[in-house]
């Protein structure tokens, strides 16, 4: 078993100096990772910039932007039999980037245009053999919305999660699968949760 | 000698998952906030987001927002004598912040507006025996926008860095006095930066 896991926020240029980032940490990734790796997966992170240590043994692709993080999804999924999407991609990215640092006038207005869909790319390749897990990191109690991400993105799992978990060094969970069944796992340490993720999500090959 | 220093980002809301950041490490606050305390000074350090460590004997005061920063720095500037501002503060924050993560849509559009400037506040409030000393991130050759800077904000000696200093290991500088002085340092370490211009500053009680 080959998994493949995308962690950490992204960060999209407005200028050579500033960008839109998002609060995402790295830890689930960091969780993940360490899970697969002691389960004995061959295991390749694609991460956004963050801080904080990931496993040694690792596989590590260190990404900045939404755009790169595609790419390497792209490149790297067809090596790998399980895809979890565990990073907080950005959905909006400045339309262009200032070469120069912009000067401090009187407003600034930012016009951002949609990132490519990473989740409906992947699935889009995704071979029979294949399995690829989401996250929805969505406001409070919308978990129909998460379920809603599950279908039309043909996942084959989504773990919904609140804005709170972001940053967070517990998830509050649910699992949600495409034929109807919704498990709540509840508040669990990020490490926790990786070993029963990683669980269900080798279990789905079987399924 | 009491030392106060302004250093890292700062991080301006969009919603409750995104922001507007930039690419400050927070070295340059670190360098001179352990060249001020092997120098044998009482060091205060407001701080933005970084994830690098800071010495341990420093008073730290973590704040986020370059509002916050603010608020730290007029409250903690009249206990000082030297306040040295290398922070990176957001010149532009979102009007407004939504209380909920935006969903995805077609397009986003963000309106800024201009942050309050921290080293004119800190400039009106400054006795005849404190010392302020600025940074001025500036794109290449633009050293006169930083002797302008100077000048305005009435600062006692500023810092002129290009902006590929941010997030480097090192620092090319020109020092700016208000009497028509410039100082240029080259490429130095951080570190041996910090010294030097801890010195300069120090001198600027006996000028």
């Amino acid at each position: 078993m080959k998994i493949l896991i995308t962690a950490g926020p992204t960060r999209e240029p407005i200028d050579p100096v500033r960008y839109i980032g998002n609060r995402s940490s790295g830890q689930m990734g960091a969780a993940l990772a360490d899970a697969s790796l002691r389960a004995g997966y061959e295991t390749t992170l694609i991460l956004g910039p963050v801080s904080i240590p990931m496993p040694a043994r690792v596989r590590r692709i260190d990404v900045e932007t939404a755009a790169q993080m595609l790419d390497a999804v792209l490149r790297e999924f067809p090596n790998h039999d399980l895809l979890i999407m565990a990073a907080a991609v950005a959905d909006y990215r400045p339309k262009s980037v200032a070469k120069e640092k912009l000067g401090r006038h009187g407003t600034l207005t930012i016009e951002c245009e949609a990132t490519k869909d990473i989740s409906a790319a992947a699935n889009r390749m995704k071979r029979p053999d294949q399995r690829i897990v989401g996250y929805s990191l969505e406001n409070d109690g919308a978990i129909d919305r998460a379920r809603q991400k599950l279908h039309r993105k043909g996942l084959d799992l989504i773990v919904y999660n609140p804005v709170a978990t972001m940053n967070a060094a517990s998830i509050d969970s649910h699992l949600i699968y495409p034929d109807g069944r919704d498990e709540k796992l509840g508040s669990r340490s990020k490490a926790a949760f990786a070993d029963i993720l990683l669980e269900r999500a080798v279990a789905l090959f079987s399924a």
